[in-house]
Parts: structure tokens; C-alpha cells; sequence
């Protein structure tokens, strides 16, 4: 996606080949700036920071935090001690485990003269594939902003509501909540983005609103308190958020707060659908409630605020009193009943173990364990 | 309440007789300040301003604002000036309406020459009813903590759950959903509170967090995002909220967001309840939803946030890109449905018409046409 008019990617490889760049979205809104780093810790340390975040972007990350260990050192153990370093970083999103798995998968049998060389490879590979699954999230998606348009006799923009950032910063490009966004805009569609804050880290405002901005979208910025009442009042056609993880059963954990948006479309007939590719989908989990590690971060993310003072420099402030506890867990699940669909790079379909295995049936089938009530 | 080991009120007159003098809760949490004022036009700002605010002092500061108007200039006219520019300050909260009709209906048939000393008794007046209100609603309120705390079975700390401040800050002094907090506390009912942080302008984490952190009840400060997390796995006993008006139905307009903690209460079975004095409720109102005004206040409190920084300063950071247009409702409006009781001075009812007629009969009697369908 463009930044000034430029095209960029979220991260690939810096132009020696070996290093690999990335956007450090720690930074953002206020400055876009590209690091360079060439060891494992400095990519587990992108991703713990959350310098890069959003759960497609952390496979590609794990993905070239493999390349830059195995270009130090690419016996067995160096590898195996990367992927546990890199696994350790957040447990959540589950695309960091399925990208890990990958890379176990495909370099492990290679010899040592050839992992450096298979493990770009396959980097590239993966960041190539998500930026297709994006794509082809885009395309399924627009007709659902395109039936919103309708169903608004075409004679005023459509309102979106989204949570916290699944655009193509959360990404490698095009995002997934926003790939339909940014192609209905393309079109020519006229739409209009509620953008959550998304406390405690403010990916929303600080992530989304920038991407918008960049691309000439039009949106507003709200704390995350007030989408209920929007959509009380009629000011929301449809919600798409992004996913962090995603059971068979269609239950979906994404960015804290989610589940509130999703309680209030539900309780005001509000589409609310959830973009992802599959590599976010978790086939072994049912319940996700029950069954999906809630990462807890710092309480600082809480206790504290980071933005720009008045003479433009990066400032945090304390907005809780010493002596406040705080807490700060990052992700909560959103059952599958509140969820109207599932937008993936292979369609769209209900929120359900039925839904999904439409989709995707080789993941069902010679697995009737998963059928067993 | 006590700050620093001394009983202090919100709001009360100078000792000069004359000035009002309050704490400036825009400085909380990190400084301790009392302003003193002495003109119509401050104590109109202090309001539009929200160095106070909490829909029962706001109704104190107005009844001082006729004071200190009077008080220069005791006329017809001048009475009427200071109830048009008080009521214009704020339209959500009906307590500031209701503390200005009654200061017309006592002050408007005294001569010019009582006015002064009548205005002065009723602001007093109205402020220790407040204060008695308050008291009541904790005395109707612990019974509801005493019933969570027997429900676990008396085995630890009751979870409480609060949006926004609806404290002792929020009142003249005890508050309305906190009341029954602070009278459990100190009858030993082991109590732990979720505050939320309560965007966009944190009242919870500035205001709620500061008065438990002086009265030494244990809390825990969240984003607003979190309560429904927290509500899925178990850890919310009860939901007390405060309110801005009620209608006699039932409908419940409370600070931005309060909707989407009901939500969650009733999706999880979590009790839900609003505690509130009479003179937040609006007799004439039927439908929350279709009649009660919402305040859209300034957009720089959705894309500012104010805070100390690491020097101990004060400092405001921006957080929203430029070019990211922002909107800021002040209030929301939870339906009856999603309420399990409201808390009053005179005990607990049904958030319903029959609920509230049960309590305050005497505001149904010779008024028909409220029963007309």
C-alpha cells in the first residue's frame, strides 16, 4: 500500500539481501520510519515490542527472524533454538506457530549449505501468500460493503465499524478487515470508516486512521466506548474486524474488545463479520473460550499514554494515579453466534464448524475425532 | 470523603461566606486543587468544562452559580439570566434543569432584597439532600454486595465492576454508585473494584481510581475494553453504574459506553444496576433512547489525552493522526431491559415504570396521560 505515493510492504528484505526491513509501527502516526535488523533477538524483540503486530505480520516476522539466525549459524539447533525464541514472544496469534511450523517443516530436512537459501525462500514464500490471501480477502469482502450500499438505496456512503488494526500494517499488504475497504474505495464505493481507538495500545487511532489517511479513505476516530451507541442509532452498516485466532467452531479471539462491538451488533441487527486467512485458523481448538491462551501485557499499556506534545515530540504521559493497580489483557474471544460470517481468501461462510468445513474441507477430512459430538 | 486523612464535600461556599469553592477535578489524578470562584460566568465554565461534573453536583454548582449571580445583581432579570446560562451548559444531565427550577420556584416570589440569603440556604439545602440521597443509596446498596459476597459463598473479595466516576466526586459527597462500595468497605465486606478507565476523558482512571486509592479500597484500573473479557471468565460479581438521567421507564443515559457494559452483563448473567438519586430521574421523558439529548462535546478530548509526564508535569499528548477527523458523544443510553434494578434513596426497584411507581408514587398520581399506553 502507498505511503507519500510509494508502494511499500509491511517488511522484506533490505537491499544487501540478508537484513530484513520493516515499518516499526511503534512510531506511527506521528513518524513512519523503516528499521534494519539482522539477528534473531532483534526480530523476536520486533515482535515481543509489538514494533511489528497484528497476526499475519508476526508469522512473516518469525518467518525472517529464522533466515537471520540460520544466516549466523544453520545446524539443527541453532534452528530449533529459533523457533523456540520466536514461538516465546507472544502466545496468542496463532499464525506465529503455524509460520514456525512451516519453517520446521520445509528446512529441517535440508542440509546445512542449503537452509540459508530455502529459509528466504520460504519467507518470501509466505509473505508472498498472505499478500494473495489479502488480495482475494478483498474481493470476497467488497460484496458485503456492495449489499450494505444496496440495502442503503446507494444514496449515501457506507458506515463500517472496525476495531483496533487489521489493515495492511497487520499485514504484509492490503490487510484483512481493510482489503475490502481499500478496494470498495478503488471502486468507487462510498464508504465511511468508524475507527475504535482500540485502548490500551491504540492501534485504532494510531494504525488505522494512518492507513486511512494515507489512502484518502473517509473515517472518524471514536473511543472504543462509543460504537454501541452508533450502531444504536443506526450509524453503522456493518462491522469487519481482523482475527488473532480462529477455532473450527468459528469462535474468534481478536484485539480485547471486540466482544463488546459484536454483543451490540448483535443487539442492533449489525452485520459483523471477521476477515482472516487461514493460517490464522487454529484446526485443533473447539472451544475458544475455553481453549485460546489470553496473552497479558505490561501495565504500563494501561497506566500510560503515548502520543505528541504540543512541540511535536514523542511524549508519554501517566493517566492513572500512582498506587492503581492496573491490568492489561490483550485479546478476548467473540462466540461464533455473534458472528454473522466469515470473510476468508477462499469466501465467505458462517461462523461454524459446518461454515468452515465448506471452506476448507482437506482440513476435516481423516480427522473424524473432530466430529465426535 | 476524606483526602489525605481530612473529610472534604465537592463543592461548598468559601469562608467568606460567599465565594464557592470546589475541587477542580480536570488536575485529578495527579494534583489535589481547590478553586474558589466568585461570578455567574465561573461557576458556568466550571461546568461546561467539567472542573465539576457528575449530574448531582452539577446541580449543586448551578444552584452556587445562582448565588454568586444574585449575590451582584438580586433582579428578576438577572435570576433568569443565570438559570438560562447554567442550563445551557451541559444538556444531558436533567439534575442541572431540576436544581434550576427549584431555585426559580423559591427564589422568584422573594423580594430582591431575600433573594441573596434564600439562594445561598437553598444551594446549601440542595447539597445536603445530596449528600443524604447518597448515604441512602449506600445503606439500599451494601444489601446487593452482601448478596454477591454471600453468593462466593464468603470466600473472597466481591468483584465490582464501575464506568466512569460515579463517586463521591460525581456528587456532593459519598457518591451514588460507589456509596454502597465505601459503606461495604468500611463494614469489612472484602470488596475489589474494576474501574474503567472510561475514555475519553478517563474519569475512571483519573477520578474513580484517585477516591479508592484515598479510601484504600482495593481496584484494579482496565481499559474500557476489557469488562466483557472479565465478565466471560467469571470475575465480575456485579456491575453499579451511575446515571445522567433516567427516564420513568427505566432507560438509563450514563456516561459513553455504559451500553456496552450492559450488554455484557446480561449476556453473562452478571447483575446489572444504576444507582441514582431522584433528581436524576426525568419524570416527563418515556423512551431513553428517541428523547433524551446527547451531548457531542469537543472532538480534542477524543484525539488529545492529558496525563504527567516523566518529570511529574502536566502534559497533553495527541494520539490521532493529523488529518483523522474525530467524534466525541458524551453519553449513551442503556434500555431498561438490559438493567436488573436501580438503586434509589428510597431502596431498589425494577428499572421499569411500575418499578419506579412503586418507589415514588406521588409522581405518578394525577398525571394520566403517562399511563395512556
Amino acid at each position: 500500500m502507498r505511503v507519500g505515493g510509494i508502494a511499500y510492504r509491511t517488511i522484506g528484505v533490505a537491499s544487501d539481501g540478508r537484513s530484513v526491513e520493516f515499518i516499526d509501527q511503534t512510531k506511527l502516526p506521528h513518524r513512519f520510519e523503516r528499521l534494519r535488523i539482522t539477528t534473531l533477538d532483534e526480530a523476536a524483540h520486533a515482535i515481543a515490542s509489538m514494533q511489528v503486530r497484528g497476526a499475519p505480520l508476526i508469522g512473516a516476522m518469525a518467518a525472517y527472524g529464522v533466515c537471520l539466525a540460520l544466516h549466523r549459524d544453520a545446524s539443527d539447533a541453532a534452528l530449533e533454538h529459533a523457533i523456540a525464541t520466536l514461538r516465546a514472544t507472544r502466545p496468542t496469534a496463532v499464525n506465529l506457530q503455524w509460520a514456525l511450523e512451516r519453517c520446521r517443516t520445509t528446512l529441517q530436512p535440508r542440509s546445512t549449505q542449503e537452509r540459508v537459501d530455502a529459509a528466504y525462500a520460504l519467507a518470501k514464500t509466505l509473505c508472498d501468500e498472505d499478500v494473495e490471501a489479502c488480495a482475494a480477502i478483498g474481493r470476497h469482502g467488497i460484496a458485503l460493503i456492495e449489499d450494505a450500499w444496496q440495502r442503503a438505496g446507494r444514496a449515501r456512503a457506507v458506515n463500517l465499524l472496525t476495531h483496533c488494526n487489521a489493515g495492511w500494517l497487520a499485514t504484509v499488504d492490503w490487510g484483512t478487515a481493510l482489503a475490502p475497504v481499500y478496494l470498495a474505495h478503488e471502486r468507487g464505493i462510498p464508504l465511511h470508516v468508524w475507527v475504535d481507538e482500540t485502548r490500551p495500545r491504540n492501534q485504532g487511532a494510531a494504525l488505522t486512521a494512518w492507513e486511512l489517511v494515507q489512502h484518502g479513505v473517509p473515517h472518524t476516530v471514536i473511543a472504543d466506548n462509543l460504537g454501541g451507541h452508533l450502531m444504536q442509532r443506526g450509524q453503522v452498516d456493518l462491522c469487519i474486524v481482523g482475527s488473532d485466532r480462529t477455532t473450527q467452531n468459528g469462535d474468534v479471539c481478536n484485539k480485547i474488545g471486540t466482544y463488546l462491538k459484536a454483543l451490540a451488533a448483535h443487539d442492533n441487527r449489525v452485520p459483523f463479520y471477521v476477515a482472516l486467512p487461514h493460517s490464522t485458523i487454529d484446526w485443533t481448538l473447539e472451544d475458544g473460550l475455553r481453549e485460546i491462551p489470553i496473552e497479558e501485557r505490561s501495565g504500563e499499556e494501561v497506566s500510560h499514554v503515548s502520543g505528541q506534545d504540543e512541540r511535536g515530540q514523542a511524549c508519554t504521559v501517566r493517566i492513572v494515579p500512582e498506587g492503581s493497580p492496573v491490568a492489561n489483557y490483550a485479546f478476548d474471544v467473540t462466540p461464533a453466534r455473534l458472528i454473522t460470517g466469515l470473510i476468508t481468501e477462499r469466501g465467505v461462510c458462517a461462523a461454524s464448524k459446518h461454515g468452515l468445513q465448506g471452506l476448507y474441507p482437506e482440513k476435516f477430512e481423516g480427522a473424524p475425532a473432530l466430529f465426535s459430538f
